[in-house]
């Protein structure tokens, strides 16, 4: 039987809290089984892009990483951020690893193409060094990934960390029996985005479907969604979308997806 | 037999200029035995500090790593300089893992004991993790150490990047047959600081003394140099001081210290 290991994405909401990050840690920390962490920016990249007077790139309302922001976000995510959470789970005897998708290899991805809008650096990914990844595992690291991939060509590259979670989870099915866990600001997927308590509590497929069709899921929620039921057909045994907490107390109302 | 290792220190002279550090990231990954980088902070740092609107802590004209810097030498060094060197050496198809020392706990130390200066989180070495290390090497991967270590209890710490170069090999040479190497702006420890080509090329333990009671070895380098001897004194094999290109072309003039 394979062993079991758990993927786990945070977003800005956590990391944007001092406290609300420690705690997370905490419980992360307190996972038995072998895991992995991937984080995402939160405000402290763009706060920063301010700091040093630069001003974001927008194209239509989506940010761009232009040169100047991907000095920054490099910084910002693989150092600040991925040292300072490192540091904090050194403290609670758990041996994590900060990386970058450039670190051992870890994450090639290609500086996505342009279409209507040129993202700049942006990365889109093409292939996760799952046999390196299983190594630092088998040697009781605990892996963190901040949201940097590179091209093998020289360049880094700004990348959607919940995609980076999910091509992790899919490379990782290979010798581990999955499971993906997106921390975020709800308690998972709303039925009523007025009603925190409207939770949808599983889904799969066949759901999923009928969700869509009846418009109940509402637009950003859709390319996530897409994405798990993307990795669940990848061999991903299971994906939860919730509140932090919700990675050591699976009595907490959440979002389940099966295929 | 030992399998030979090549530990190779790096500073601001080659970090702050694109070209240098380019040729000889070129030349770094031409080195077919094992190898380990460590790599200074350069001058992006201070310039980075003051961009911030930051004001460089000193005290006896010494700096002083306050919190305000520390976040941002963790930035820049672990951030934006590893990530940048790791993903050049990619390109190169050398397969470099950048790491601090809270990165799998491989390098541990402790906040500098206050004396007659408060250098703030400022770091001294205890130990380092050379089982992991050599596990990162055992499957191909080449270890790319900026200067910040950790003390286990949650705080980063900015350590001498020339010392966490000793002390690494201080650690490989259990495993190893240990050369260390220090690239600085110099071909060499001069006799005479005006005179470039008054390189000492060999330097031992008796020379070292004899120098050293004359005077011909200069204040700023006596602690380097009996760094380099207390390394020596634990099993490093060899140590090279020279110019960067010296790392491949041994026919250059360098000095070498043995024992």
């Amino acid at each position: 039987m394979k062993q079991r290991l758990k993927i786990i994405k945070i977003g800005g909401n956590i990391i944007n809290s001092k406290n609300a990050l420690s705690s997370f840690l905490d419980d992360f920390s307190k996972i038995k089984e072998s895991k992995i962490l991937i984080h995402g920016g939160g405000k402290r990249a763009s706060e920063m892009i301010s700091e040093l007077g630069l001003k974001p790139k927008m194209v239509n309302g989506r940010r761009v990483t232009d040169e100047a922001s991907l000095e920054v976000v490099t910084m910002v995510y693989a150092g600040l951020l991925n040292k300072n959470i490192v540091v904090e789970l050194q403290k609670n005897n758990c041996n994590a690893i900060g990386l970058s998708g450039a670190d051992a290899n870890t994450i090639l991805a290609h500086k996505r193409i342009v279409k209507d809008i040129d993202y700049g650096f942006a990365g889109d990914i093409d292939a996760v060094s799952s046999d390196i990844i299983k190594i630092f595992i088998e040697n009781r690291l605990t892996p963190v990934f901040c949201a940097i991939t590179h091209d093998q060509k020289g360049q880094l590259l700004n990348t959607n960390a919940d995609t980076i979670a999910a091509e992790i989870a899919k490379g990782m099915c290979k010798d581990f029996e999955v499971e993906l866990i997106y921390c975020f600001e709800k308690k998972g997927v709303l039925k009523n985005m007025e009603d925190e308590e409207s939770v949808i509590e599983k889904i799969n497929s066949n759901s999923y479907q009928d969700l869509k069709n009846k418009g109940i899921i509402s637009d950003g929620m859709l390319p996530k969604l897409d994405n798990c039921f993307e990795a669940l057909q990848n061999g991903v045994e299971k994906i939860i979308i919730g509140k932090p907490t919700v990675i050591n107390e699976k009595s907490l109302k959440h979002t389940t997806l099966v295929l």
